[in-house]
C-alpha cells in the first residue's frame, strides 16, 4: 500500500490560496480522474467500512459524495448524503458549527436511518475536522452510532486529531505545516 | 426492468414547495438509502455509459456526483466533477446557463480530460435541460466529445427534451405534467 498512497499524494495538487488568500488548497480532482487511483481510494474506504461493521455510508457534501457513493455500492449498503442547510428538500434534523466567522449547519432526512444503525462517514479531507464532528453529533441526536469516519486526506495540523478525539477514523494521505 | 422501475417510481418522494412555492420536487434521498435500488440505478447507467462507449464520466454537482462516481468505478473510467462557479480550486473553463431570473455558471477543470475523449454526463434529474446543455456546450468547447447523458427522473414538460436535441440521453422514471 506504500507505493499507491505515494502515488496519491503525487497526484494530489496544490493550489495556493483557495479558497481564501493564505491557504494551499489540496486539489483531489487529479486523483478522481485516474481510475487506479480512484479505485484505490474508494477500495480502501470500503474496507474500512467493512472493518467498522458499517450498515449505512453517509457522505458529506460534495466531495464526500464522490468517495462516499460508490463505497455504499461497493458494500450493497444505503448512502445518505449529509448536505449544508437549505439543500435537503424534506424534513431535517440539523446540528450547528463554528467557522472561522460565525456558524454553519448541516442537516441529515430525519428518517435517513434507523436508531441503533451502524454509520460510517465518508468525506475527502479532515482538517479543523468542525464538519466531521458537527455530522458525528448530529448521527448521535438522530439515535445512530458512528462507526467510524473515512477521509483521503489529513491535515495533521489544523486541531482535526484532537476535534475527533473519542471516535475512530481514518486517512490516507496526511501532511503536516507547511507541506 | 418496467417492475423495477416501478418500485424507483414508488420509492421516489414527493416535496411539495421546494425548493420555491409552486414546484413539487421529486426527492431521490429514499432511492439512494434502499441499496437494492441504488445499485439498480447505478447499473442501469452503468450499461448506458458503457453502450456508449464513455471513455470519462462526468457527475453534474451535487447529485450528479452520487450516481456518476460508482458508475466510473464500475467501469474504470475517470471522474470529472462539473461544479458552480467558484467551487473547482484550480483553472476552469466556464459556461453560463440562463435561469428564471439572471444566469449561472458552471466549470470544469481544464485539464478534465483529452480532446476527443467521449464524455458520458451522469445527472439525477432533467427538468428544463439548462444545466446539461451547458454542460455539453462546455464539453465541446474544451474539445470533448458528448457521447450521453443519463439522467435518473425526467420532467417530460418542462422543454428538457427540446433543449437536448440533438444529443443522445436517456431517464428511467419519467412524469408528465401534474404528476
Amino acid at each position: 500500500m506504500a507505493d499507491e498512497i505515494l502515488a496519491i499524494k503525487q497526484a494530489i495538487r496544490d493550489v495556493p490560496d483557495f479558497p481564501v488568500e493564505g491557504v494551499l488548497f489540496k486539489d483531489i480532482t487529479p486523483v478522481l480522474k485516474d481510475p487506479k487511483l480512484l479505485n484505490l481510494m474508494v477500495e480502501a474506504l470500503t474496507e474500512y467500512a467493512e472493518d467498522k461493521e458499517a450498515e449505512v455510508i453517509a457522505g458529506i457534501e460534495s466531495r464526500g459524495f464522490i468517495m462516499g457513493a460508490p463505497v455504499a455500492v461497493e458494500l450493497d449498503l444505503p448512502f445518505v448524503p449529509v448536505r449544508k442547510a437549505g439543500k435537503l428538500p424534506w424534513e431535517t434534523v440539523k446540528a450547528a458549527y463554528e467557522l472561522e466567522y460565525g456558524t454553519a449547519e448541516i442537516e441529515i432526512h430525519r428518517d435517513a436511518f434507523d436508531e441503533g444503525d451502524r454509520v460510517v462517514v465518508i468525506d475527502d479531507l479532515l482538517a479543523t475536522g468542525g464538519t466531521a464532528r458537527a455530522t458525528f453529533e448530529l448521527i448521535e441526536k438522530m439515535g445512530g452510532v458512528v462507526a467510524g469516519c473515512g477521509f483521503i486526506v489529513e491535515l495533521t495540523f489544523l486541531g482535526g486529531p484532537e476535534k475527533l478525539e473519542g471516535y475512530d477514523y481514518t486517512s490516507f494521505v496526511r501532511y503536516g505545516a507547511g507541506e
